[in-house]
């Protein structure tokens, strides 16, 4: 092995055209393509060393505030399971020691598995002495089961690019972080846990008799994402990421059996929201699957967008993001 | 004229499979057949009183705990336009006074032109003399605008056929109001206007991409409401109406414009309610194109649910429904 320890930093992202509905759940191949920007206050950094004294995969996390806890249970198998591609790919046996850090808290609700699994592959393949390019580690991210951290392994406004094989199921830039001065103000209105993991919705998806109306809507809204992240027209992405919002929404709501990720705060930042842009003051919502509202803006607008989120009822706190960067190795 | 002055009552009534979507605006044809319970607190009483010597209509409402009002606007030309639809059936050229009352608070956001206009009708017919069966008093009231009004002219558990054509489209009840001890517990959370009136959403439902799927999906729904309704199964009618009305909200949420009538008190009772029914307590909401919501459960366990809605932050009151008589005139 060229090298045995490495430690990965890797962001996580908002999607403005959704991930919704896992085609191939072995390869995690989805139904449509996906439009994101990473988030640049929200990352995972994440150490892997291959050990051959261990008698097994060790995985602690710790988030931020809290004490490194040991990772038990499916999340552990879902860590070894990627920790096993890598291994293969590298033709390695030892097993690791996975130390992972976040720095946005647990209970944001923002969803931590694409940042972690693009710091653990990152990390993975660089402890394992593989040497792979931007297109490979994004399909061996992909790999993972969390599609989403695919789109955290470039930098910036990225395109979940999708042909239904895994060679071409992969995530490339369409525009650097410094391209654009968007800003992601993540208002948290629920501490509680899912009640369905979202991988369990990814397979629910077909289940609504809406599914197939979405992915008709989808390649209308990749495109004009794609364009308007070119031009920088904050208006015209932020009404498509509402509507597929609603959309992803709308799937859930219609599955069989249905999952409402909305709560009374969810409905009372997207009223507001609306009311804001009567004014005049451009902002738009997107949600992923959960409760908390991702309000986009010019990042000139964030604080005042902050300060107007904070004085509602139910929001307890935010998170301003700008676009981040890509996953990246660490020096030694 | 046999008669001139004449009072008639008439029930709100909550479907639970929606009529969303007008295909003919003219004579209000809807694109589908609905379900519904009228409701036996919720009730408008109006006299009508044709009088050569008026220069012309007047029309009066009190709500609930207020003083009588004139009515002027677009409000008041609905009703003009339907008397002269009685007038024109009768014969007569008379002006009339109106004057209507209604037992429930106008700020309750339970749809009130159902029993408006139902009342309306069935006293301006008996004013003018006409002497209409339930049929053709349906059907009368349906053309009205108010297409839902139709459904408060049968008593108890109604069903608006549909085929198409004016004589086709009418209401019919399918079991009494004391075949079955059903409740409706209404649970007023909001008491802002509505920022669309729901006739231009009628309108409107045929711009949403998921409106075609919600049609396919509604003939079902209503066989199983009928069925439920005649083998009283709680559990049927309830998820049936759940997915109904969600369905409505979603094709006004992906509609162009969409419109959210959700508030945050609409999603805590929609959640509380499925929290109850994983406790084995049997209750189901709907909505109207509205934020408040409609909890069906048995009638034994509607103060036990009220109760519990009252407990919820954003729940303001309860009005508690059992299934209501048809429209009837008074008595001389």
């Amino acid at each position: 092995m060229a090298n045995q320890r490495a430690t990965a930093t890797a962001h996580a992202n908002i999607a403005v055209v959704k991930y919704w509905g896992v085609a191939d759940s072995a390869l995690t191949l989805p139904y449509n393509e996906s439009v994101s920007m990473n988030l640049d206050h929200c990352t995972t950094t994440t150490t892997v060393a291959f050990d051959g004294s261990l008698p097994a995969d060790e995985v602690g996390i710790a988030w931020f505030g809290r004490e490194m806890e040991e990772v038990t249970g499916q999340a552990y198998e879902r860590v070894v399971a990627q920790l096993d591609r890598v291994r293969m790919r590298a033709g390695i046996e030892e097993w690791a020691r996975v130390e992972s850090a976040n720095t946005f808290p647990a209970d944001a609700g923002i969803a931590s598995s694409a940042s972690a699994f693009a710091a653990l592959t990152t990390a993975a393949a660089g402890a394992a002495g593989l040497q792979l390019g931007e297109h490979e580690l994004s399909i061996l991210t992909r790999r993972s089961g969390s599609g989403s951290a695919c789109r955290s392994i470039p930098p910036g406004f990225v395109h979940w690019r999708n042909d239904g094989t895994d060679a071409g199921s992969y995530a490339v830039s369409v525009a650097m972080p410094n391209d654009w001065a968007l800003a992601d103000v993540v208002a948290i209105v629920d501490t509680g846990p899912k009640s369905v993991g979202s991988a369990e919705n990814h397979r629910l998806a077909v289940t609504s008799p809406y599914f197939k109306v979405r992915l008709q809507e989808v390649p209308a809204r990749v495109n004009g994402c794609l364009r308007a992240i070119r031009e920088h027209e904050l208006a015209t992405l932020g009404l498509i990421a509402e509507a597929d919002a609603v959309s992803l929404h709308v799937v859930a709501m219609t599955a069989q059996p249905p999952t409402f990720y909305w709560r009374p705060g969810t409905l009372r930042v997207m009223q507001a929201v609306h009311d804001w842009r009567k004014e005049g003051f451009l902002s738009y919502w997107t949600m992923d699957a959960g409760a908390n509202v991702h309000v986009l803006c010019a990042m000139s607008d964030a604080p005042a967008v902050a300060q107007r989120l904070e004085a509602l009822p139910e929001v307890q706190f935010t998170i301003t993001n700008g676009p981040g960067p890509g996953a990246y190795l660490h020096a030694e």
